[in-house]
């Protein structure tokens, strides 16, 4: 079958690779039909996480070929959506649904490891399929379902980490697809005044059209902007979605006393140097996560289905399968009016 | 000066009253500039609670124009909104805004006994003036400030106390002002589908178009109804925004396996008999409360700022202070077209 | 094998049954070691639930002899305790251990009805056995087991849906073996002063031991007793550990403005008439629940297991399986220092 | 009048200074009774905070001796506690007691600068009194009242904050007296198994007889003492009592997937370098505060009046006022047996 595999830096083929199989009594067979290609993969596609040979992708959904004989939520034929994040379906955080601290430490993300080969694919291997699976529910869309297998999630649970009351003043660092997400999902919460951050014009055009204040980081700062927008006091909850050290640095510096700042970004930095002495006089928390998926799923796809959250519109290209170096590389250079991209095994 | 008086069952009168006066020196005298009809006032015009000689109304703004010395948020010309409810001014309680539980036992409605007389009335003397009032923020219209006074603390405690969860299945029994300022509220929490329940189809027709489902307690009776939308489970939340026995009963019959049902509409029995057994097996919270309104001002008022709860619709009468007697008898009437009626002294 | 089979009103035998058998693939056997009797058995012995023909007992211990092909967490030989309640076992509620809440309609209590014989017996057949069991952890004694298949979760839950905050002033009523369960609870959510009622001297003694100030409810009634105690204020929490209709409402009249009240006594009125009006002024919040006792063992075990709790002592006679009439009649009848009893089948 | 006055590194007298005379007209006169020297005294001892000339001392109880106009819930002659940290006194959060947020950047802190002299003296004049005095309840002892203007509140924060869940495990990291005092609340919160680590023999000793596990750092470090006595799991909760970068860093990395870990030691570092991508993966949320004092009162005065909290032990040195310095070098050293110093300026 094929599959996206990473050949180097900034270099991804579309390859033959061996079918999948099931990878135990407990998993599933996956034919993928669309599948996304997140920020995060960049990570990989710059060789500054992962390696080369790796299957790439975490995103997809497709209809169940093949399952083990444990499996009892999904069967065969069924069309499925597939967390991004596994862990080992058996603990007792597994079993409710929040794989991100399986008890085991089973937690993985597919198409990060030789091991747990991607998404981008034909097909996928999928274990601990009754914790990681969810059969699409009508209503919802495949580019939606897609949605729901990480970014969705990873922009509820960044919103949801932020600690927002009713009325709380927000701020969303990073407006790409993820952002984006973040920025539908705080009003979930009650936000009130909500201030959105980016570089890129296209992007802040885009949270406008949701109901944010656009903030251009370039006037001045991220901070500054933000202490000039609230009076000196910040921002009572703020969420970084892009993973940089200084973007990180700068949600902790818009935050006012009392505020939480929810990292949903991955950052890989082992030493980043924060001011602790802010966070004991202004009683800052900073958190952050890897999206325990499922966990979500109860939320997301009632709001989802009843159109009260609309995220499709971050689609901005679909291709086959075939054409995924040329979408890396488009996604990469965050050319003028790429957004997300969906790929189509069968395109 | 002029005051609305309740004179006896269904009848109310504007008549001559002595002048407002400081009530101490933490008070303030308020000339009345707006005041609106609740329909917990016709509580009192059915004598169901009150009595004769009571000067009603507990929703109203105004200018300042005499103040106590120990007064410090306030001064004489401001423009301010006042709690319908009040406390000592004094306690933990109140200095937190939440005059509901004063410690001293000093909860108070305006309106309600001859010892608070009520807001509409050419002015008004409020006790405890520093934990009762609020400047009208800038882009805070008349309409919105009467109606942060009671109905949309109210309609947003219902659904705060109702404990949603985003993407949950939330029922609102009663669409007249309260339970739409309720529908509006939802939102800040998540709400997934909303099921508006009330037996005129006007009023019905007001929660679709805040994107509700509207039900039709005739056919079948709302439990039935409520069961059958949501395949036999019921609804996560529950906000009741009448008061009455029969639709507190509904409201704890809709209720799913560990649901919350609010109740925000008064309810004076002392004896309703309630399902225990259904509490136990379902695992149900129930709960009320009289409005706290200025533990609410810090949430609502950045939300109508930003026009992320758009209130004021729910006037559709405006007329002046004279005209009361009037008023009291359309709005008792739930005449065609009459939502909520707003009063004003100077017209 | 033999069994305790409810007779009729006030009448148990010790009778020969089929012999325990697997319930299906997901199931599994338990061989019983140490069995208690619940106060909540004494609904069944006044035939005022459940009915004649039913093996009663919910709370039970023991070595599993035979297990499913599906069960994945516990095998053949493992020392288990075994939730009283129990739900379908693969719902998502379920799987994360609340059966109560059982998402298919399946939550059941061992011991009430036919279709699930009980624990007072020689063998017990489990069904949904991951989701319903856990071996016995290392430190923790068999009496100890014993109290963690029922009443000590049931009294921790009532303690954690009081709300209690810490200071808090909590009111027990009811100091039977599951009030005194409470008891302990409450010190783990920072309950202040602590009250506990009761008509027996001596439970209030045991109450009084373990740090509350007893309260006799003869002395002019329990609300009457609690604002004497309080200044009039009443207590922040109250726990009901009985499930008469007078104690429920003793309960709602001893609670301060804003508390909670959480009845863990079971109670089957299905038309307890309670001061709504009270709810409404005093903001007071009122539930109940059948306990989910595998949602609780995270938290009780290391609690247990550390000495943090010593719940033993509430078993003050021990007996064999076949003095099961005299071990109902003696605990029914609240002889003096009959606390709690366990059967030992092999006795 | 005589105060303690910073003289330099290391060194402080006992010297003459002017009166204390009422700030405002919302303040008053305290005449000290007993003062404490806190471990965040030292910050300024070692001159890496605040400088020469500062009056020191936060920690004071006393009789009123002047009271301004505008106070109303103490009066001259009332004995009072007075919280260590202050604000405005009249914005909404200082009015909810919580002045480590004062939204009007009023946070001070006694005895820390030029412009807000501390309590190691004979008198203080204190700004916004109603806010930041309690009369000493009865059944409150002078020490206990001395550890409710500080130290206790914050080792009760410490433990709120660390979002401990009844049963979780629980890591203390340094067992001074502000240590000492989390390890007396982490039981509010339900505490499962707590482990305190403190390099000092002593220190361990005193955490072991509150029934925590003592750690020594020093056998391979804390994070692998921790990870060894918990499976390689970590801990689910951390409480920093220190303030040094490496103990901060230690508690990240004893922290469990999904853990908190909440910083109570005073750390002035602005690029202190944490591990992000631990955060990420593991879930953690890491917080610090400067302890909000009054807003801790009604949960602990009930606490310690009813003898659930017994701090007072923590006290081993009680000294005249004018020992200051001597008590000072004392502490500083951590000499043998020495604990907490209390100074007496009647003495």
């Amino acid at each position: 079958m094929k599959a996206v595999v990473l050949e180097g830096e900034r270099s991804v083929s579309v390859s033959d690779v061996p079918d999948a199989t099931l990878p135990g009594p407990d998993g599933a067979v996956v034919k993928v039909e669309k599948t996304g290609i997140c920020g995060s993969d960049l990570h990989l596609y710059h060789l500054t996480m992962g390696g080369q040979g790796v299957r790439l992708g975490h995103e997809f959904i497709g209809t169940i070929t093949d399952v083990g004989a444990d499996v009892h939520t999904v069967r065969a034929g069924d069309r499925v959506l597939v967390s991004g994040v596994i862990g080992c379906g058996r603990c007792v955080a597994c079993l409710a649904r929040d794989p991100s601290v399986c008890r085991k430490g089973g937690t993985r993300v597919f198409g990060t490891t030789l091991d747990l080969p991607g998404g981008q694919a034909e097909a996928v291997g999928v274990p601990a399929a009754d914790s990681a699976m969810l059969k699409i529910p009508e209503k919802v869309t495949d580019e939606q379902a897609v949605l729901l297998t990480d970014i969705l999630p990873t922009g509820f649970l960044g919103a949801r980490m932020a600690d927002i009351k009713p009325g709380a003043s927000v701020v969303v660092i990073g407006c790409g697809p993820v952002g984006l997400m973040a920025l539908r999902c705080v009003s979930l919460f009650g936000a009130g005044r909500v201030l959105a951050v980016d570089m890129v014009p296209e992007r802040r055009a885009r949270a406008e059209a949701l109901g944010a204040e656009p903030v251009d980081p370039a006037d001045g700062g991220t901070p500054a902007q933000i202490m000039a927008r609230t009076n000196g006091w910040g921002a009572e909850a703020v969420i970084e979605a892009v993973g940089a050290d200084q973007t990180i640095l700068d949600a902790i510096m818009c935050a006012a006393p009392g505020a939480t700042v929810a990292v949903i970004g991955a950052n890989m930095n082992l030493a980043l140097p924060i001011p602790m002495a802010l966070l004991f006089f202004k009683r800052l928390t900073l958190r952050s996560t890897l999206a325990s998926v499922p966990s979500t799923w109860d939320a997301l796809v009632p709001l989802v289905s009843s159109a009260r959250i609309q995220p499709d519109e971050v689609f901005t290209h679909k291709m086959g399968l075939s054409e995924a170096a040329e979408a890396y590389r488009m996604f990469d250079a965050r050319e003028d009016g790429v957004g997300k991209v969906l790929l189509d095994p069968a395109r």
